[in-house]
């Protein structure tokens, strides 16, 4: 089956660059795959194989041993794998001639070539650290990648004891690092250049976190670095406000790690990912590449991305072991599932987001809606806000969002899943879920986003968003709150009026037939029974999608960033 | 888009028989769909749109107010939904040649009859009640399918303030009212006729539930109740064990409610249940019938099939109410995703399994995995002992089965919908899921499943089973514990020699050549390591599916129930 791991009678020897997750794991696989490859791995770093994902949670004391950070040792796998393991050892470049790299051990700067059949590179990313004035001169910056990082900020925070820690983008490591250093004691302050925290969710949905990260943290939108003063110890914003902090997190983004490439005349995309086709190969035959180093393809645009997530370097690593062996495996792209913990509320998100579609010019539609993790009569249930977008002919989903606490995780594979098996928001419908009161609802949160999508696939149901309502009421158009009247006095969409669902059908004449209105309620299922009910009464009538709870998510956080300004 | 709620220009009139979940949801559904359908809805209870999932944790306590039992009221639904629920009337025959039912109203017994242009039959089904002496003298005995069923229960924990329960049928229901009663502060003894508990479940994965549920409860397996004794307060086991019990729950299965259908002639199917087609359509045209009551497709072996659940019903009642409306909906089968919380565990399974494969004459492997709910570094993470089956040529997925705590149903979910997206097992090892600590590992359970699975329909791996494994070695064979020796002095299956994976490749001169060797380790893992370093050394190996995880939980059941009998 694995043919090629003997190279004309000789048997093959692979020099696989980066011992961590798309390394180690593709290293391990060769080794399964034949016991004949000579396998070397070069590590600059000291550490393999460790867990770089639990390096905020160890810095906030949630992970206590440092050694559950190791997933492997050097020796252990050194022995279980039979593999030639050279850690602090740096590949300084790439000499395709002669199918040999540099290398240099970095404790004692020898330097040496070594040979390879093939070159595997899973060199990772590095964070992106932009010249802001003042930062080289801060004693307080940190980025967190790796141990050696995690070992100099919990160095910093024991010797120092800082008490004001500020966080430099608001994207998932950022979040992770408020939440831990919140947890070590500190004041935490996040700023984001853009106009909300965590990218890959669209803007009404960062809002729900946005609005429980500020029961926490303080939160600057819209705002960035102009310089830190002070060694560090002052931070000015491009808004002009000052910043005290004893700790700062720089945490704005990683880029591939593509210098070697790159030197190699390696070809690389437009974001500096090193370039590979479906069997990861570069355009040197004998180079191949994965994980966070790497541009893949998009699973739903069809379109390069460099998505640095653990998921697709580790499922990359084994499958290029497979095709270096002989037995060529496809990549399909990735459709960067990603989830991240922000204090107590968990948010998921799969495919594109509305952005990213509006950009890629996509015609789409969303649905979002907020049902219960569980059954509502069994306790501990809690709301789940979803958003799902799919293309409204064909039904094909092309994103989902979650923001909520238990089963949210649950909720996005679902429909991940779905999405690979090309399940449409039809079929989202007939998944046949495990229902018992603890874990779900005999209709399940995903038969249900397969509902509310339907409706606006089928053309049964029109809906308004959030961000369109306030326009639309300027302009002239009716919006009917239709939950009761104890609901709509504790507040409302501004410019609302309140007819309860159930006396609907008593007041259809206080509607207009000429124009459509809009409807409203908690969550969009009443505001949908409405719809429905005045439809049928030849009423037109559209759904405020996700209801008063988006709305006011929203606005919330739109006011509350607007107070800082 | 509904042609079909004008009847030759007249409004039609549905009559649904049973207000709980399918025809609940058939009448919601039906109302959204038009405002002019006229629906009657017959409920002989007092309660429509209950949640009888809701009841064994009603008893318990763990749902304290009686009202979130009512997901709905007869009152809420008549004005939300605009129609005519008869709670307390019982139809008591369908007269199809005059398209009526008549019906009863209980409190008063006036009888009526009332016309129909399409009927729906949901009217659930019964707990089975066998002919055992003594039963009808049992003052004690309860079964549970109803709030009246549950108020009896409760009535009667009040006022006698039993101290042993007896539950009969280790099912679900039986398990979950185990699980409550105990909670009450009864001594719970389960008795079940079989030779394990949980019938979706195979016995090696019922045995994991089994060990915990004996540390709560006693627990007869291959037993049965002969006879009831002392109106109740003495139970005589066929294999001649007496039991005391202040109260007792039969809970042995249900059975489909066919009386009406029997009696006005519509085609039942073996297990009692009402044939219906795709849409849900009995043999008469203007009768349909979704729910308990009814028999439908399986939809992995494409057979009829019973079963009792709330997905199919509820799913079933949503989509009828389009049929019936003039948009044909068709139901593509059931899988049977099933779950239960059983004490502190979780178990759920979806599609078939091993016995009914085998029944089914389906070729079929098997594979055993036991991976952690999330990253192992990171607190919290329980094992997840899972089961997947899969067709070896194809890889087309059958069956899984689950049982653990954290990440169970995520897990399940997933793999439904897979089966639902037409996935195979290799495809199981594609899909991209949402990975943070807390969440999951870089690889998640589901695709370890795919990869473990893969190797077996590749034909990379042979595995043996936990229940072959001793006639294997008494027959001569090798069978090699691949784990540590303190790890295998802890114990390991009799007969097993010790050589620890990280010293195999010394050792390979203790292997036989001529035939091949069986290998375990504590999950599977090493020891698939171990079969594959042997297998290229030219050692034909195979591995012991679900190491010693497996082995040990199927035998400790086995001893334990030795001792009772
Ligand atoms: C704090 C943090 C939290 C994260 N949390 C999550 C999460 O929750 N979920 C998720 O999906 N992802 C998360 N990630 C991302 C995830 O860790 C990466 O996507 C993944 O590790 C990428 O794998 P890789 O093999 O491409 O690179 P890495 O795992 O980074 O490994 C690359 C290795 O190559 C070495 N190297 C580079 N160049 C050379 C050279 N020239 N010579 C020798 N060695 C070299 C580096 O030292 C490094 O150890 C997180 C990352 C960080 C830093
Ligand atoms: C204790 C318990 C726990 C359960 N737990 C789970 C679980 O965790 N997960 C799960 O998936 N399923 C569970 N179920 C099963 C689930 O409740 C059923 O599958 C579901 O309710 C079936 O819906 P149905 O509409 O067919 O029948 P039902 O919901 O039972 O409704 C049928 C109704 O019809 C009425 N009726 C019958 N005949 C007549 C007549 N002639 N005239 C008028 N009315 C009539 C009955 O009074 C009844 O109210 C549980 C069931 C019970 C009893
Ligand atoms: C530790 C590490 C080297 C392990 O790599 P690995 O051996 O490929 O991965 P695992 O230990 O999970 O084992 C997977 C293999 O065991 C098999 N396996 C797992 N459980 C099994 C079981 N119960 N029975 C049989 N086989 C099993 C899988 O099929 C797979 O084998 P295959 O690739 O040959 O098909 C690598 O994952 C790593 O470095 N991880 C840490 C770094 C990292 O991922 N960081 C980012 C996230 S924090
Ligand atoms: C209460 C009961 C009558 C409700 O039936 P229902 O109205 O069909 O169900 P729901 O309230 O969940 O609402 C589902 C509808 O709202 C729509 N919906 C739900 N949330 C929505 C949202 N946020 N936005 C828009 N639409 C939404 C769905 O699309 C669906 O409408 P459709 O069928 O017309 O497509 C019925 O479920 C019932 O009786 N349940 C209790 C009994 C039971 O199920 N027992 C067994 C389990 S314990």
């Amino acid at each position: 089956m694995f043919n090629n791991s003997q190279i004309g009678g000789v048997f093959m020897k692979v020099i696989v660059v980066g011992g961590v997750a798309g390394g180690a794991t593709a290293a391990a696989r060769l080794r399964r795959i034949s016991e004949k490859t000579e396998i070397v791995v070069f590590e600059r770093g000291k550490y393999v194989s460790f867990a770089n994902c639990g390096l905020p949670y160890y810095i906030g004391g949630e992970i206590k041993e440092r050694e559950k950070l190791l997933v492997q040792t050097v020796e252990g796998m050194s022995k279980r794998f039979a593999m030639d393991i050279r850690n602090e050892t740096e590949v300084t470049s790439i000499n395709r001639n002669t199918k040999t790299v540099t290398a240099v051990h970095l404790p004692t700067g020898k330097e040496y070539t070594e040979s390879y059949d093939k070159l595997l590179l899973s060199p990772g990313a590095r964070p992106v650290i932009p010249p802001i004035p003042g930062l080289k001169e801060s004693e307080n910056l940190f980025t967190l990648r790796n141990i050696p990082d995690t070992d100099q900020i919990n160095g910093w925070i024991e010797e120092r004891k800082p008490a004001q820690a500020v966080i430099v983008g608001g994207g998932f490591i950022g979040l992770e690092m408020a939440e831990n250093l919140y947890a070590c004691g500190m004041d935490v302050t996040i700023v984001e250049m853009a106009d909300q925290i965590m990218a890959p969710l669209d803007k009404e949905m960062a809002s729900i976190v946005e609005n429980r990260v500020r029961d926490f943290a303080e939160l600057y939108l819209n705002d960035g670095v102009k310089e830190f003063r002070q060694k560090g110890n002052k931070i000015i914003l491009s808004s002009g406000k000052e910043l005290s902090s004893d700790l700062t997190i720089l945490s704005i983004g990683v880029t591939p790690e593509n210098k070697l490439a790159e030197q190699a005349g390696l070809a690389l995309g437009e974001r500096g990912g090193i370039i590979v086709d479906e069997y990861l190969q570069t355009d040197d035959p004998y180079i191949y590449a994965v994980g966070d180093a790497v541009e893949t393809i998009d699973y739903i645009l069809q379109k390069p991305v460099v998505v640095p997530l653990a998921w697709p370097a580790n499922r990359q690593g084994r499958i290029v072991a497979d095709t270096i062996s002989g037995k060529p495996a496809a990549y399909p792209g990735t459709l960067g599932t990603a989830i991240a913990k922000v204090f107590d509320l968990t948010a998921a998100s799969a495919g594109k987001n509305e952005k990213q579609l509006r950009e890629a010019g996509i015609n789409y539609k969303a649905v979002h809606i907020h049902p219960l993790s569980h059954a509502g009569y069994y306790p501990g249930a809690e709301q789940i806000s979803m958003k799902l977008l799919f293309d409204p002919g064909q039904g094909t989903i092309l994103g989902v969002q979650a923001v909520g606490k238990e089963g949210v995780d649950k909720r996005v594979d679902v429909i991940s899943t779905a999405i690979r098996g090309n399940l449409t928001v039809f079929d989202l419908q007939e998944i046949e879920l495990s229902y018992a009161p603890p874990y779900s609802s005999a209709k399940d949160p995903v038969n249900m986003l397969g509902y509310a999508a339907s409706h606006v696939a089928e053309e049964e149901i029109d809906v308004v968003h959030a961000w369109e309502i306030n326009k639309r009421i300027e302009a002239g158009e009716m919006l009917v709150d239709v939950r009761t009247p104890e609901e709509f006095k504790k507040g409302s969409v501004p410019g609302a009026v309140n007819i309860d669902l159930d006396s609907l059908r008593e007041r259809l004449a206080d509607f207009p037939k000429d124009k459509p209105v809009n409807i409203t309620c908690q969550v969009g299922l009443r505001g949908y029974i409405a719809v429905r009910i005045l439809k049928e009464n030849g009423i037109e009538a559209r759904n405020l999608s996700g209801g008063y709870k988006t709305y006011s998510e929203l606005f919330r956080s739109q006011e509350m960033n607007a107070l800082f300004i």
